[in-house]
């Protein structure tokens, strides 16, 4: 499999709610809580340079590919030139030059500093569908393929969850994007320390982007009084995990944890008024909107949004989770 | 969400080599080892009589739907009536009468018995794809799902993996299909019991089936050789987690547990002479063919079969896992 290229999808992720569980060790670190996984995704593109493809560490490598580098394969010069043979290779973010940190990082791990990566996503930057995390998780995974590094799925994940956690700019998507579905995360961390759950479910989602919020800010402050919010949401969750009282849980989370911003609880009073949430007489497809933690975004279950005359963007609940993509499928 | 029809698909799995683990308690049996699930699948349709939605028990009901049936809502004369209120509904598999003791058994736990129940699959049944585990997780997520039950995906995982244990056709596909992907069984049971990993890759996956063979007869014999063998494969996938090593390792195993059919054996070595492994001169893309536990089916990553002159049936390793599907989408 000495792919030198290799795509892989991550969906976006919306959380719902949170709690936040710091810890020096960024595998053990993280969050709990739950959130809706998105068709709506990050893709990311790496390229191997020639002869960098092979197992970079350990004992199950079986040489075909070439002996492999260290742990960076490069000189820290901090050169930012195009795939030269010891330096970075080129980052792009829809087709812009630009770099993630945490994806900077996945490839540091990876001895896959000298890839070429390509990020492209729909998803706006900042506004709380966990892009970065998509980024390094897809990151992680096409790097994998690309240099043949031999990691198993789990540890991918937990690359990319540490990576993630290192940089602060999130807690819980990177677990989340892995698994796909509706996430419940019953226990903060990478996988081996974490643990998931889901709510069955499949539904329409839309979405209203206000303007971005800062995950860093929010988490480097007081979050004791999330914390609280955010446990007793998953309490109620826990004993009826269905989309309703998700929905419920995340509004009442907003408001308890003080994070509700003015366009979200507009937006969210409008949906509830044109029927969208349960306690209403509307479809019983329509689940009401709530907002997304952490961004100036709004995301509804149903119709509400755009019955509510919103225009919004539109994707479903995603199965798969985080996924390679076979660019050259034969079928 | 009071949907009294919903619609599952569960990915096919073939097992590459396993270790089996019995145990008395359903949810801790299971096999440790490793496969690859499939885009063929099966697909389980539930339709809820009108009045029986509504949480089965529990706290967390919100009574929108009804009250609810205890464990089984019926006396056990065991008449196969059509929908009767208090009698189970029809079961059909691929369009004639038909039921599967491993989804009589979930829809049993789950209060619904009274379903409406359509597998369909384009699976052969009893060649080795985990057709009974399929149909039985497809079963638990579809009738949650019709019947307003309120229960977990991990909790659905359980029921399922309990039925299929204890009625002895499968210990390890309904946990590897709830995940997709390539699975790796790390641990046996269910969800909170097994542990899983996987494979990060796709593939085109060809297959050829040359008939049944019982799962029920080989578990229930003396499986200590196998065991054996099973707990090597696995060790040698962990220490590199690549599709050449799986299906290297899958090889090896149906030689030591001497659980090679000829006509498999046959089919392996038509695919290896033609270029099909990777220890000869064929394509990278090309990763030879493995015999599928237990059934008397080969499956070749690549083109190996096709190359080889068989007329396979041809899909893809399946990203997703078990998941709902919404047949009413407005998208």
């Amino acid at each position: 499999m000495s792919s030198q290229r290799a795509t892989a999808f991550v969906p976006g992720h919306v959380t719902a709610f949170f709690s936040a569980h710091p810890a020096d060790d960024p595998a053990v670190a993280g969050s709990r809580g739950a959130g809706v996984t998105l068709t709506d995704g990050v893709t990311v593109r790496v390229s191997a340079p020639a002869g960098e493809t092979g197992a970079a560490t350990g004992d199950g490598a079986d040489g075909e590919t070439g002996a492999a580098t260290g742990d960076g394969a490069d000189g820290d010069g901090g050169a930012d030139g195009d795939a030269a043979s010891d330096g970075p290779g080129s980052r792009t973010i829809d087709g812009e030059p630009g770099s993630i940190g945490a994806v900077d990082d996945v490839l540091a791990e990876l001895g896959a500093r000298g890839a070429d990566v390509a990020v492209e996503t729909d998803l706006p930057i900042g506004a709380g569908f966990g892009v970065s995390g998509a980024a390094a998780l897809g990151a992680a995974l096409a790097a994998n393929d690309a240099f043949d590094r031999g990691r198993s799925e789990n540890e991918l994940v937990r690359i990319a969850h540490a990576a993630e956690v290192g940089r602060g700019t999130g807690l819980g998507d990177v677990v989340a994007q892995a698994r796909g579905g509706v996430p419940v995360r019953l226990e903060p961390g990478a996988p081996g320390v974490g643990e998931l759950d889901g709510v069955p479910a499949t539904a329409r989602v839309e979405y209203v982007t206000f303007g971005e919020l800062s995950t860093e800010a929010v988490l480097g402050g007081d979050t004791d009084a999330l914390t609280a919010a955010g446990e007793d949401a998953l309490d109620r969750l826990r004993a009826d995990p269905r989309l309703p009282t998700l929905m419920d849980a995340a509004r009442r989370f907003a408001r308890e944890a003080d994070l509700l911003v003015p366009e979200a609880a507009e937006a969210i009073v409008a949906v509830d008024a044109d029927g969208g949430s349960p306690e209403s007489s509307g479809s019983p497809d329509d689940l009401g909107a709530a907002m997304a933690m952490l961004g100036r975004t709004v995301f509804a279950l149903g119709t509400g949004l755009s019955d509510a005359g919103y225009d919004p963007d539109v994707c479903r609940i995603d199965a798969a989770g985080a996924r390679l993509v076979d660019e050259r499928s034969r079928e």
